[in-house]
Protein backbone atom coordinates (compact mmCIF):
# COMPACT_ATOMS: atom_id res chain seq x y z
CA UNK A 1 0.00 0.00 0.00
CA UNK A 2 2.07 2.89 -1.21
CA UNK A 3 -0.33 5.84 -0.20
CA UNK A 4 -0.49 4.30 3.35
CA UNK A 5 2.86 3.85 3.61
CA UNK A 6 3.84 7.34 1.91
CA UNK A 7 1.82 9.11 4.61
CA UNK A 8 3.14 7.52 7.36
CA UNK A 9 5.97 8.80 6.45
CA UNK A 10 4.84 12.45 6.13
CA UNK A 11 2.58 11.99 9.62
CA UNK A 12 6.35 10.55 11.39
CA UNK A 13 8.00 14.34 9.66
CA UNK A 14 5.62 16.19 11.22
CA UNK A 15 5.74 14.76 14.33
CA UNK A 16 9.52 14.92 14.59
CA UNK A 17 9.44 18.66 13.47
CA UNK A 18 7.18 18.94 16.51
CA UNK A 19 9.27 16.59 18.95
CA UNK A 20 12.21 19.10 18.21
CA UNK A 21 9.90 22.04 19.38
CA UNK A 22 9.11 20.20 22.44
CA UNK A 23 12.64 19.31 23.26
CA UNK A 24 13.91 23.11 22.70
CA UNK A 25 11.20 24.03 24.95
CA UNK A 26 12.01 21.35 27.84
CA UNK A 27 15.75 21.96 27.26
CA UNK A 28 15.38 25.60 27.54
CA UNK A 29 13.86 25.34 31.35
CA UNK A 30 16.05 22.08 32.09
CA UNK A 31 13.68 20.07 32.52
CA UNK A 32 14.43 16.16 32.53
CA UNK A 33 11.93 14.37 30.51
CA UNK A 34 11.30 10.60 30.50
CA UNK A 35 8.61 8.74 27.89
CA UNK A 36 7.82 5.42 29.74
CA UNK A 37 6.85 2.55 27.50
CA UNK A 38 5.55 -1.25 27.66
CA UNK A 39 3.78 -3.73 27.48
CA UNK A 40 0.24 -3.37 29.18
CA UNK A 41 0.27 -4.52 32.47
CA UNK A 42 3.99 -4.07 33.09
CA UNK A 43 3.46 -1.67 35.62
CA UNK A 44 4.30 1.57 34.39
CA UNK A 45 1.39 3.49 36.49
CA UNK A 46 2.60 1.67 39.74
CA UNK A 47 6.07 2.54 39.06
CA UNK A 48 5.26 6.32 39.10
CA UNK A 49 2.94 5.26 42.37
CA UNK A 50 5.90 4.67 44.16
CA UNK A 51 8.42 7.67 42.63
CA UNK A 52 5.84 10.36 43.27
CA UNK A 53 5.49 8.89 46.87
CA UNK A 54 9.23 9.01 47.60
CA UNK A 55 9.83 12.30 44.96
CA UNK A 56 7.45 14.50 45.52
CA UNK A 57 8.86 16.33 48.39
CA UNK A 58 12.30 16.80 46.39
CA UNK A 59 11.81 17.39 43.25
CA UNK A 60 8.92 18.73 41.18
CA UNK A 61 7.23 16.20 39.28
CA UNK A 62 4.56 16.43 36.05
CA UNK A 63 3.32 13.62 34.57
CA UNK A 64 0.86 13.32 31.61
CA UNK A 65 -0.45 9.98 31.11
CA UNK A 66 -1.64 8.22 28.02
CA UNK A 67 -4.61 6.13 27.77
CA UNK A 68 -6.55 4.83 24.87
CA UNK A 69 -10.16 5.58 26.51
CA UNK A 70 -10.43 6.07 30.72
CA UNK A 71 -9.01 8.27 32.67
CA UNK A 72 -7.66 5.37 35.02
CA UNK A 73 -4.37 6.08 35.43
CA UNK A 74 -4.09 9.76 35.75
CA UNK A 75 -6.77 9.11 38.79
CA UNK A 76 -3.99 6.66 40.28
CA UNK A 77 -0.97 9.43 40.37
CA UNK A 78 -3.25 12.02 41.61
CA UNK A 79 -3.86 9.62 44.42
CA UNK A 80 0.05 8.84 44.71
CA UNK A 81 0.38 12.48 45.41
CA UNK A 82 0.78 13.83 42.10
CA UNK A 83 -0.23 17.56 41.76
CA UNK A 84 0.71 18.11 38.22
CA UNK A 85 -1.49 15.16 36.92
CA UNK A 86 -2.88 15.72 33.29
CA UNK A 87 -4.55 12.28 31.20
CA UNK A 88 -4.44 12.34 27.78
CA UNK A 89 -6.89 9.89 26.20
CA UNK A 90 -5.96 9.02 22.83
CA UNK A 91 -9.71 8.13 21.61
CA UNK A 92 -8.20 4.83 20.08
CA UNK A 93 -4.95 5.94 18.95
CA UNK A 94 -2.53 3.34 19.74
CA UNK A 95 0.49 5.96 20.85
CA UNK A 96 1.25 9.46 21.82
CA UNK A 97 2.38 11.84 19.66
CA UNK A 98 4.15 15.10 19.92
CA UNK A 99 1.08 17.54 19.37
CA UNK A 100 -0.86 15.48 21.90
CA UNK A 101 2.42 16.57 24.47
CA UNK A 102 2.59 20.16 22.78
CA UNK A 103 -1.37 20.51 23.66
CA UNK A 104 -1.24 18.99 27.33
CA UNK A 105 2.26 21.49 28.51
CA UNK A 106 -0.31 24.51 27.99
CA UNK A 107 -1.22 23.41 31.17
CA UNK A 108 1.55 23.68 33.18
CA UNK A 109 4.20 26.41 34.48
CA UNK A 110 7.13 25.27 32.59
CA UNK A 111 9.50 27.64 34.78
CA UNK A 112 8.56 25.34 38.24
CA UNK A 113 9.31 21.84 36.54
CA UNK A 114 12.24 19.60 36.95
CA UNK A 115 11.06 16.18 36.09
CA UNK A 116 8.40 15.50 32.89
CA UNK A 117 7.15 12.35 32.78
CA UNK A 118 5.21 10.80 29.91
CA UNK A 119 3.59 7.23 30.48
CA UNK A 120 2.71 6.17 27.14
CA UNK A 121 -0.18 3.73 26.30
CA UNK A 122 0.45 0.53 26.67
CA UNK A 123 1.91 -0.61 23.77
CA UNK A 124 5.41 -2.41 22.65
CA UNK A 125 4.90 -1.29 18.76
CA UNK A 126 3.73 1.93 17.93
CA UNK A 127 5.26 4.36 20.32
CA UNK A 128 8.94 3.10 19.00
CA UNK A 129 8.14 5.25 16.37
CA UNK A 130 7.15 8.59 17.84
CA UNK A 131 9.63 11.10 19.24
CA UNK A 132 8.00 13.05 21.57
CA UNK A 133 10.95 15.34 22.81
CA UNK A 134 12.17 13.06 25.89
CA UNK A 135 15.38 13.24 26.98
CA UNK A 136 15.29 9.35 27.19
CA UNK A 137 12.89 6.34 26.55
CA UNK A 138 12.38 3.99 29.53
CA UNK A 139 11.46 0.67 28.43
CA UNK A 140 9.70 -1.29 31.30
CA UNK A 141 9.32 -5.02 31.29
CA UNK A 142 7.28 -7.88 33.93
CA UNK A 143 9.12 -10.88 34.98
CA UNK A 144 5.83 -12.20 34.43
CA UNK A 145 6.49 -11.74 30.55
CA UNK A 146 8.52 -13.41 28.29
CA UNK A 147 12.19 -12.51 29.14
CA UNK A 148 12.41 -12.82 24.64
CA UNK A 149 10.53 -9.65 24.74
CA UNK A 150 13.94 -7.87 23.74
CA UNK A 151 14.49 -9.69 20.69
CA UNK A 152 10.55 -9.69 19.30
CA UNK A 153 10.16 -5.98 20.08
CA UNK A 154 13.41 -4.69 18.76
CA UNK A 155 12.77 -1.21 17.99
CA UNK A 156 11.54 0.06 20.95
CA UNK A 157 14.66 -1.57 23.37
CA UNK A 158 16.84 0.01 20.22
CA UNK A 159 15.59 3.30 21.14
CA UNK A 160 15.33 3.30 25.02
CA UNK A 161 17.70 4.49 26.82
CA UNK A 162 17.58 2.14 30.11
CA UNK A 163 15.08 -0.96 30.48
CA UNK A 164 13.51 -1.62 33.65
CA UNK A 165 12.92 -4.95 34.76
CA UNK A 166 9.43 -5.00 37.34
CA UNK A 167 8.32 -7.26 39.71
CA UNK A 168 11.34 -8.94 40.74
CA UNK A 169 9.14 -10.95 43.05
CA UNK A 170 8.20 -13.38 40.99
CA UNK A 171 10.77 -14.44 39.51
CA UNK A 172 11.07 -18.56 40.03
CA UNK A 173 7.34 -18.68 39.61
CA UNK A 174 7.75 -18.69 36.06
CA UNK A 175 10.53 -19.36 33.12
CA UNK A 176 11.57 -15.78 32.88
CA UNK A 177 15.34 -15.81 33.15
CA UNK A 178 16.82 -12.46 34.39
CA UNK A 179 20.02 -12.95 32.51
CA UNK A 180 18.68 -13.91 29.60
CA UNK A 181 16.38 -10.60 29.54
CA UNK A 182 19.72 -8.92 29.94
CA UNK A 183 21.53 -10.75 27.63
CA UNK A 184 18.90 -10.23 25.30
CA UNK A 185 18.28 -6.77 26.11
CA UNK A 186 22.03 -5.69 25.63
CA UNK A 187 21.93 -8.27 22.28
CA UNK A 188 19.45 -5.59 20.34
CA UNK A 189 21.57 -2.76 22.62
CA UNK A 190 25.07 -2.76 23.71
CA UNK A 191 24.54 0.69 25.68
CA UNK A 192 21.12 -0.07 27.23
CA UNK A 193 21.08 0.66 31.10
CA UNK A 194 18.96 -2.36 33.54
CA UNK A 195 17.08 -1.53 36.55
CA UNK A 196 15.56 -4.39 38.40
CA UNK A 197 13.14 -3.84 40.74
CA UNK A 198 9.67 -4.44 42.52
CA UNK A 199 7.26 -2.18 43.03
CA UNK A 200 5.27 -4.44 45.43
CA UNK A 201 8.03 -5.08 47.63
CA UNK A 202 10.03 -2.37 47.48
CA UNK A 203 13.21 -3.99 46.52
CA UNK A 204 15.42 -2.08 43.82
CA UNK A 205 13.33 0.74 43.96
CA UNK A 206 16.53 2.90 45.95
CA UNK A 207 18.26 2.61 42.70
CA UNK A 208 15.47 3.66 40.82
CA UNK A 209 15.02 6.77 42.77
CA UNK A 210 19.16 7.61 42.88
CA UNK A 211 18.90 7.24 39.04
CA UNK A 212 16.43 9.89 38.50
CA UNK A 213 17.14 12.41 40.81
CA UNK A 214 20.87 12.09 39.35
CA UNK A 215 19.48 12.42 35.96
CA UNK A 216 17.45 15.29 36.76
CA UNK A 217 20.18 17.07 38.91
CA UNK A 218 22.61 16.60 35.65
CA UNK A 219 19.98 18.50 33.47
CA UNK A 220 19.67 21.22 35.74
CA UNK A 221 23.60 21.97 35.84
CA UNK A 222 23.46 21.76 31.74
CA UNK B 1 -5.24 14.62 10.17
CA UNK B 2 -8.39 14.64 8.20
CA UNK B 3 -6.06 12.96 5.17
CA UNK B 4 -4.44 10.23 7.48
CA UNK B 5 -8.13 9.46 8.75
CA UNK B 6 -9.11 9.20 5.41
CA UNK B 7 -6.83 6.98 4.24
CA UNK B 8 -6.99 4.75 7.64
CA UNK B 9 -10.50 4.71 6.37
CA UNK B 10 -9.95 3.61 3.21
CA UNK B 11 -7.21 0.43 4.32
CA UNK B 12 -9.83 -0.83 7.19
CA UNK B 13 -12.51 -0.98 4.21
CA UNK B 14 -10.00 -2.67 2.12
CA UNK B 15 -9.53 -5.12 5.11
CA UNK B 16 -12.99 -5.56 5.59
CA UNK B 17 -13.52 -7.19 1.64
CA UNK B 18 -10.56 -9.11 2.15
CA UNK B 19 -11.94 -10.43 5.46
CA UNK B 20 -15.33 -11.54 4.21
CA UNK B 21 -13.14 -13.23 1.10
CA UNK B 22 -11.31 -15.41 4.00
CA UNK B 23 -14.77 -15.56 5.83
CA UNK B 24 -16.43 -17.07 2.65
CA UNK B 25 -13.24 -19.90 2.05
CA UNK B 26 -13.12 -21.02 5.77
CA UNK B 27 -16.65 -21.26 6.13
CA UNK B 28 -16.93 -23.07 2.81
CA UNK B 29 -14.06 -25.65 4.20
CA UNK B 30 -16.07 -25.90 7.64
CA UNK B 31 -12.89 -24.81 9.51
CA UNK B 32 -13.27 -23.18 13.02
CA UNK B 33 -11.30 -19.81 13.25
CA UNK B 34 -9.70 -17.99 15.85
CA UNK B 35 -8.01 -15.06 16.17
CA UNK B 36 -6.12 -15.12 19.43
CA UNK B 37 -5.44 -11.23 21.30
CA UNK B 38 -3.11 -10.23 23.98
CA UNK B 39 -0.50 -8.14 25.33
CA UNK B 40 2.84 -9.23 24.80
CA UNK B 41 3.62 -11.91 27.43
CA UNK B 42 0.21 -13.23 28.27
CA UNK B 43 1.06 -16.32 27.29
CA UNK B 44 -0.53 -16.69 23.62
CA UNK B 45 1.98 -19.23 21.91
CA UNK B 46 2.45 -20.80 25.85
CA UNK B 47 -1.53 -21.46 25.52
CA UNK B 48 -1.52 -22.79 21.69
CA UNK B 49 1.70 -25.16 22.86
CA UNK B 50 -0.43 -26.66 25.65
CA UNK B 51 -3.15 -26.90 22.59
CA UNK B 52 -1.19 -28.61 20.39
CA UNK B 53 0.34 -30.90 22.79
CA UNK B 54 -2.76 -32.39 23.79
CA UNK B 55 -5.23 -32.01 21.02
CA UNK B 56 -2.90 -32.55 17.66
CA UNK B 57 -4.24 -36.24 17.55
CA UNK B 58 -7.38 -35.61 17.60
CA UNK B 59 -7.75 -32.17 15.58
CA UNK B 60 -6.09 -31.26 12.14
CA UNK B 61 -4.82 -27.59 13.18
CA UNK B 62 -3.20 -24.99 11.68
CA UNK B 63 -1.45 -22.59 12.88
CA UNK B 64 -0.09 -18.70 11.47
CA UNK B 65 1.99 -17.36 14.20
CA UNK B 66 2.06 -13.49 13.79
CA UNK B 67 5.78 -11.70 14.93
CA UNK B 68 6.95 -7.98 14.30
CA UNK B 69 10.80 -9.29 13.93
CA UNK B 70 11.56 -12.90 14.76
CA UNK B 71 9.78 -16.63 14.06
CA UNK B 72 10.47 -17.29 18.05
CA UNK B 73 6.74 -17.98 18.04
CA UNK B 74 6.21 -20.28 15.25
CA UNK B 75 9.89 -22.68 16.41
CA UNK B 76 8.25 -22.74 19.57
CA UNK B 77 4.70 -24.13 18.17
CA UNK B 78 6.75 -26.67 15.80
CA UNK B 79 8.56 -28.02 18.28
CA UNK B 80 5.68 -28.56 20.48
CA UNK B 81 4.13 -30.62 17.51
CA UNK B 82 2.88 -28.29 15.19
CA UNK B 83 2.81 -29.77 12.07
CA UNK B 84 0.85 -27.00 9.83
CA UNK B 85 2.92 -24.09 11.34
CA UNK B 86 3.99 -20.63 9.55
CA UNK B 87 5.51 -17.66 10.65
CA UNK B 88 4.01 -14.35 9.41
CA UNK B 89 6.78 -11.35 10.60
CA UNK B 90 5.26 -7.72 9.73
CA UNK B 91 8.21 -6.57 9.81
CA UNK B 92 7.44 -3.82 12.12
CA UNK B 93 3.38 -3.56 11.46
CA UNK B 94 1.52 -4.04 15.16
CA UNK B 95 -1.05 -5.93 14.11
CA UNK B 96 -2.14 -8.83 11.15
CA UNK B 97 -4.42 -8.11 8.36
CA UNK B 98 -6.65 -9.99 6.51
CA UNK B 99 -3.97 -9.38 3.35
CA UNK B 100 -1.30 -11.16 5.34
CA UNK B 101 -3.89 -14.27 6.02
CA UNK B 102 -4.84 -14.69 2.45
CA UNK B 103 -1.27 -15.04 1.66
CA UNK B 104 -0.89 -17.28 4.36
CA UNK B 105 -3.70 -20.10 3.51
CA UNK B 106 -1.84 -20.44 0.26
CA UNK B 107 0.17 -22.77 1.98
CA UNK B 108 -2.34 -24.63 3.30
CA UNK B 109 -4.65 -27.49 1.89
CA UNK B 110 -8.10 -25.97 3.20
CA UNK B 111 -10.01 -29.38 2.84
CA UNK B 112 -7.46 -31.20 5.34
CA UNK B 113 -8.03 -28.48 7.75
CA UNK B 114 -10.16 -28.53 11.34
CA UNK B 115 -9.18 -25.64 13.45
CA UNK B 116 -7.27 -22.60 12.45
CA UNK B 117 -5.40 -20.42 14.36
CA UNK B 118 -4.43 -17.07 14.29
CA UNK B 119 -2.23 -16.02 17.02
CA UNK B 120 -1.85 -12.06 16.59
CA UNK B 121 0.87 -9.82 17.39
CA UNK B 122 1.43 -9.03 20.81
CA UNK B 123 -0.81 -5.52 21.30
CA UNK B 124 -4.20 -4.55 23.18
CA UNK B 125 -4.96 -1.43 20.62
CA UNK B 126 -4.12 -2.56 16.94
CA UNK B 127 -5.39 -5.74 16.17
CA UNK B 128 -8.79 -4.45 17.39
CA UNK B 129 -10.01 -2.65 14.31
CA UNK B 130 -8.29 -5.51 11.59
CA UNK B 131 -11.05 -8.71 10.90
CA UNK B 132 -8.84 -11.80 10.02
CA UNK B 133 -11.82 -13.82 8.86
CA UNK B 134 -12.04 -15.28 12.10
CA UNK B 135 -15.35 -17.09 13.75
CA UNK B 136 -14.13 -15.67 16.95
CA UNK B 137 -11.75 -12.95 18.81
CA UNK B 138 -10.58 -14.76 21.69
CA UNK B 139 -8.88 -12.18 24.43
CA UNK B 140 -5.87 -13.50 26.55
CA UNK B 141 -5.23 -11.37 30.44
CA UNK B 142 -2.98 -12.86 32.62
CA UNK B 143 -3.43 -12.77 36.36
CA UNK B 144 0.02 -10.38 36.51
CA UNK B 145 -1.34 -7.84 34.60
CA UNK B 146 -4.10 -5.19 36.58
CA UNK B 147 -7.62 -6.36 36.40
CA UNK B 148 -8.82 -2.99 34.80
CA UNK B 149 -7.26 -4.09 31.28
CA UNK B 150 -10.81 -4.88 30.07
CA UNK B 151 -11.76 -0.88 31.13
CA UNK B 152 -8.99 0.56 29.36
CA UNK B 153 -8.85 -1.31 26.25
CA UNK B 154 -12.72 -1.61 25.70
CA UNK B 155 -12.59 -1.95 21.70
CA UNK B 156 -10.67 -5.57 22.31
CA UNK B 157 -12.88 -6.71 24.97
CA UNK B 158 -16.13 -5.74 23.01
CA UNK B 159 -15.03 -7.44 19.91
CA UNK B 160 -14.57 -10.63 21.92
CA UNK B 161 -16.31 -13.76 22.24
CA UNK B 162 -13.98 -15.51 25.09
CA UNK B 163 -11.93 -13.94 27.61
CA UNK B 164 -9.33 -16.28 29.05
CA UNK B 165 -7.67 -15.80 32.13
CA UNK B 166 -4.13 -16.93 32.49
CA UNK B 167 -1.72 -17.61 35.00
CA UNK B 168 -3.82 -18.10 37.77
CA UNK B 169 -0.98 -20.06 39.42
CA UNK B 170 -0.10 -16.14 40.29
CA UNK B 171 -2.99 -15.11 42.17
CA UNK B 172 -2.59 -14.00 45.37
CA UNK B 173 1.32 -12.81 44.30
CA UNK B 174 -0.70 -9.59 43.03
CA UNK B 175 -3.71 -7.49 43.40
CA UNK B 176 -5.46 -8.53 40.68
CA UNK B 177 -8.55 -9.43 41.82
CA UNK B 178 -10.59 -12.79 39.33
CA UNK B 179 -13.95 -11.11 40.67
CA UNK B 180 -13.20 -7.76 39.62
CA UNK B 181 -11.73 -8.67 35.68
CA UNK B 182 -14.91 -10.73 35.47
CA UNK B 183 -17.21 -7.69 36.28
CA UNK B 184 -15.01 -5.40 34.13
CA UNK B 185 -15.00 -7.47 31.14
CA UNK B 186 -18.69 -8.00 31.81
CA UNK B 187 -19.55 -4.20 31.94
CA UNK B 188 -17.86 -3.74 28.78
CA UNK B 189 -18.87 -6.99 26.83
CA UNK B 190 -22.41 -8.81 29.24
CA UNK B 191 -21.72 -11.84 26.06
CA UNK B 192 -18.36 -12.24 26.73
CA UNK B 193 -17.53 -16.09 28.01
CA UNK B 194 -14.86 -16.35 30.64
CA UNK B 195 -11.93 -19.12 30.92
CA UNK B 196 -9.51 -19.30 33.45
CA UNK B 197 -6.65 -21.24 33.38
CA UNK B 198 -3.12 -22.10 33.97
CA UNK B 199 -0.36 -22.97 31.57
CA UNK B 200 2.35 -23.41 34.08
CA UNK B 201 -0.05 -26.06 36.51
CA UNK B 202 -2.68 -27.05 33.65
CA UNK B 203 -5.57 -26.14 35.83
CA UNK B 204 -8.51 -25.33 34.09
CA UNK B 205 -7.01 -26.07 30.42
CA UNK B 206 -9.56 -29.04 30.02
CA UNK B 207 -12.36 -26.68 30.02
CA UNK B 208 -10.76 -25.01 26.99
CA UNK B 209 -9.60 -27.70 25.23
CA UNK B 210 -13.43 -29.46 25.78
CA UNK B 211 -14.34 -25.69 24.82
CA UNK B 212 -12.52 -25.82 21.48
CA UNK B 213 -13.25 -29.52 20.49
CA UNK B 214 -16.78 -28.82 20.56
CA UNK B 215 -16.50 -25.39 18.79
CA UNK B 216 -14.74 -26.97 15.91
CA UNK B 217 -17.93 -30.01 16.00
CA UNK B 218 -20.12 -27.56 15.77
CA UNK B 219 -18.72 -25.91 12.50
CA UNK B 220 -17.96 -29.42 11.22
CA UNK B 221 -21.83 -29.74 11.43
CA UNK B 222 -22.81 -26.41 9.83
Amino acid sequence: MPEKIAIEKKVLSENDKLAQELREKFTAHNIFVINLVSSPGSGKTSLLEKTLEKLHDKLSIALVAGDVQTENDADRLIRAGGKMVRPIVTGGSCHLDASMILKSIEQFDLETIDLFVIENVGNLVCPSSYDLGEDMKVVLISTAEGDDKPLKYPAMFRKSSVMVVNKTDLLGFSDFELHTVKENAKQINGQIDIIELSCRTGDGLPKWFDWLTEQVALKKNE
